[in-house]
């Protein structure tokens, strides 16, 4: 095969369609983030690699959330890897929780270990003995720590940044004195993540109480932002945990009140991970591709010269120009202007990968002092005066940002219904698909037939819920939650 | 123990000395991060906790280096922790050097597995199988990638920050058409981690080129940068392989070049780790405890009210309004305005620390409208003015960071000897110790019989020598290079 041939070959690659979100979502998914160059699948089963395009929008997640962090006081440390096994086991249910998920280290340095080591699924256990050392008195707390790390949990059925046997998160563990004190900053927090995630990604998500058979094991009290994918599926996009004393106790962090009393102390831990990448993937995508957030699009805009090759010279002088203008204004903006690739190729290969705006110039638009930007979430074709362009862009992004937000917002809206028995639900989830709200007792029997009949699960019990429901959709004795059930991730 | 108890307690523990660094710098060294609350044990093996100040050295650290990464057209991207155990042993020298350091997951998720996986000791074999996926033509190249991330090395003697079975760093792997290019990479980044090192952290460095034993596993040649340690040990501070065509070999990385030849490509990595931190500490520490850099001080500037209970109030109102205009300035400054400890065990304490500006402000500064400031560095005391106070502070904060590195510049030089023989080198570490400069003939008999004499290693032949040494200093037959001995961490 010769170079040309390479190049025709990459031509068609790009340019062949993607499987489109209505034939096969999931199909969609895992083909978009993978010609886009979002990842690619490694030689370890369950394990993906994370490529520049997609690991740049996890840094820019990191760089928005770790900002937030230490505004409300917190800071980072990082504790091991490796858990030993023991220390799994001082908490009950947070053994039984992840027991089954557990990578374990058994060999090391050429020997065999004394006590298996496992790599952390999460790592309430590890720090809570070290703080156990750390905290003596009153004067000691509150702790705000923050840990950014990869953590593992051996999933049999994996799907690529929302169930990956390693993934990358951060965990917030903190300890306080009184209970009031855990309680307001398990909401703290979960509240920091709804901010973000509503306002840098463009995801609305509803904010609520976890039910007792979806906590996280050794929780008191789990909650969650829950977000709806293009499909009407549910993605749960970040969590908060009141764990009460269940860990002060295990690993007995107690502290000298200011009463002269011993006491156990009351600790939280919160998190999120890369599955926010798939979220925002599933959340903004087309059948073209990616559409990508402005706040956190690697790329912002894209600047592509057009027209005839004898006038190219004259086009490209005038769009570095341009560029440096752009450039100033601190946008992430940069020009493809690659012969061997034409500019429909190009269109094409910057709608894949989701580049919130494409601005074009030729010999017209010079003659005219403009250029012509086209946006990808609408494919809207927009003339700007040149002398008005870094203005205009900026304008411009931040009107994509805001209706992106909005039309998710309404999509969510659309898809939501509310079902008041079991067989009005299966007709919704069977039909046309979504979230539903509806009245639950508050037995886990009943939780349990709606996934069995439906394969929807409570996701959440909303703070908020847009209307009370009165009675249980599957027993139909009154109803102690209004609760929002989805199939999900 | 009542709460009171506590506080004296904790006091006496503050105030109580460090071991000198003249009697035993090991244990200096070992306390004072320890103490300064850089980091703690783990019950792990080998294993550190890097607590919030230790931490946030790194995270200055990776700011400072992913910024000029980033400007050398580098991008971040995440590969998998595990390693099939296959993949390792692709390249013949790589897994001999590293499989003695590994640890082995033989089971997960409940089964044992087929094929063990490693923890990563570093990830050549792993990025170099997906490069070899990724790239097919000159036109993929050159492949420019960094990762941040932690890997693991069973170590039998740990010291923490500088030798610890887990620790964090960045790897850097590039693949380039031709070995030109990929020589001109290896010698870019070397500079990269010299200008940071030193400017940065305020580290003198020599750069120079490994001898063949003490190459990186795998590689071609290995480059690094060597500092010298407050105990005239070395510490190699950062790595620059070119690693030729050899793992290209082993993984198939292969391109169709511009003369429609097929060819393997080469590469380069490169690297630096939380060993940095350990450096920042031996280099500039004395006994009273940890001396920060200004560019890297978690904390720049302690501020600090003193004088009489009756004349709290109105101190503390101008300590505020003083403060608030060095926040303007970006400073990383914070008040320690506490009641229950003193203005001396405070200034213990933030010695201790290391920050490395300490404010002091009561009823006769207010009279006399200044502040009080003392240098940790030097211990200097200096009188503000109150109006001059911000510009004055960030003149000597910059001041500091310049006296800082002119020091440890001398230090070195003060602590660098020729030796034209082994009995000459031997008498120099046993006597002043430091680093040595010496003719070698190239043979790896005298390489080892200098090690063994001495206990010093040869740390790079400088690119640089202050001084061209004629003769081998163990055979005495002609010089091939004038290499630098120490002893090593």
């Amino acid at each position: 095969m010769v170079a040309s041939d390479i190049d025709k070959n990459k031509e068609k690659e790009f340019v062949q369609e993607i499987t489109a979100q209505e034939d096969d979502f999931s199909r969609w998914y895992r083909e978009t983030i993978q010609k886009a160059e979002l990842m690619d699948y490694s030689p370890v089963r369950g394990c993906i690699v994370f490529r520049p395009d997609g690991y740049e929008i996890w840094e820019r997640i990191q760089a928005g959330l770790d900002r937030r962090f230490k505004e409300t006081g917190h800071r980072n440390a990082y504790f091991p890897l490796f858990i030993p096994e023991s220390f799994l086991e001082k908490e009950k249910e947070h053994v039984e929780g992840f027991n089954p998920e557990l990578p374990w280290v058994t060999e090391a340095g050429g020997e065999k270990l004394e006590e298996r080591l496992a790599i952390r699924p999460t790592s309430e256990t590890i720090i809570g003995y070290m703080y156990s050392q750390w905290i003596k008195s009153y004067r000691d707390l509150p702790v705000l720590i923050n840990q950014w790390a990869n953590v593992v949990r051996w999933e049999k059925r994996t799907l690529p940044f929302l169930r990956t046997s390693e993934f990358l998160w951060q965990e917030g563990h903190t300890v306080h004195a009184t209970e009031e004190e855990a309680r307001e900053e398990t909401m703290k927090m979960l509240e920091v993540y709804r901010e973000f995630v509503e306002n840098e990604l463009a995801i609305p998500v509803i904010k609520g109480r976890k039910t007792p058979s979806e906590r996280f094991a050794g929780a008191v009290d789990t909650y969650s932002i829950e977000a709806m994918m293009k499909n009407g599926w549910a993605l749960q996009s970040g969590t908060s945990h009141y764990l009460g004393q269940n860990f002060s106790r295990a690993f007995d962090i107690k502290f000298l009140d200011k009463d002269n009393v011993l006491k156990y102390a009351y600790t939280t831990s919160w998190g999120v991970s890369t599955r926010l990448i798939g979220a925002v993937i599933m959340v903004h995508g087309d059948d073209r591709g990616l559409v990508l957030p402005p706040a956190i699009a690697p790329l912002q805009v894209i600047f592509i010269p057009v027209g005839p090759a004898k006038r190219r010279g004259e086009v490209l002088a005038r769009l570095e120009s341009l560029l440096s203008g752009l450039k100033e204004k601190g946008l992430r903006v940069r020009a493809d202007d690659r012969e061997e690739y034409s500019p429909g190729w190009k269109f094409n290969e910057y709608e894949l990968r989701g580049v919130p705006l494409r601005l074009e110039i030729g010999p017209r638009d010079i003659e005219n002092r403009q250029v012509t930007a086209v946006r990808r979430d609408t494919g809207e074709k927009l003339v700007i005066g040149e002398d008005r362009l870094p203005g205009e862009v900026e304008r411009l992004l931040k009107e994509i940002q805001a209706d992106m937000f909005r039309r998710a917002k309404e999509f969510a809206a659309a898809h939501s219904h509310r079902a008041q028995d079991l067989e009005e639900a299966a007709a919704i989830l069977e039909g046309p698909g979504g979230f539903i709200l509806a009245g639950w007792c508050g037995a886990e029997g009943c939780e349990q037939a709606v996934k069995e009949r439906t394969k929807a699960t409570a996701r959440n019990i909303p703070f908020s819920p847009p209307e009370e429901m009165p009675h249980c959709l599957v027993c139909g004795s009154r109803a102690a939650h209004t609760v929002w059930f989805a199939r999900a991730y």
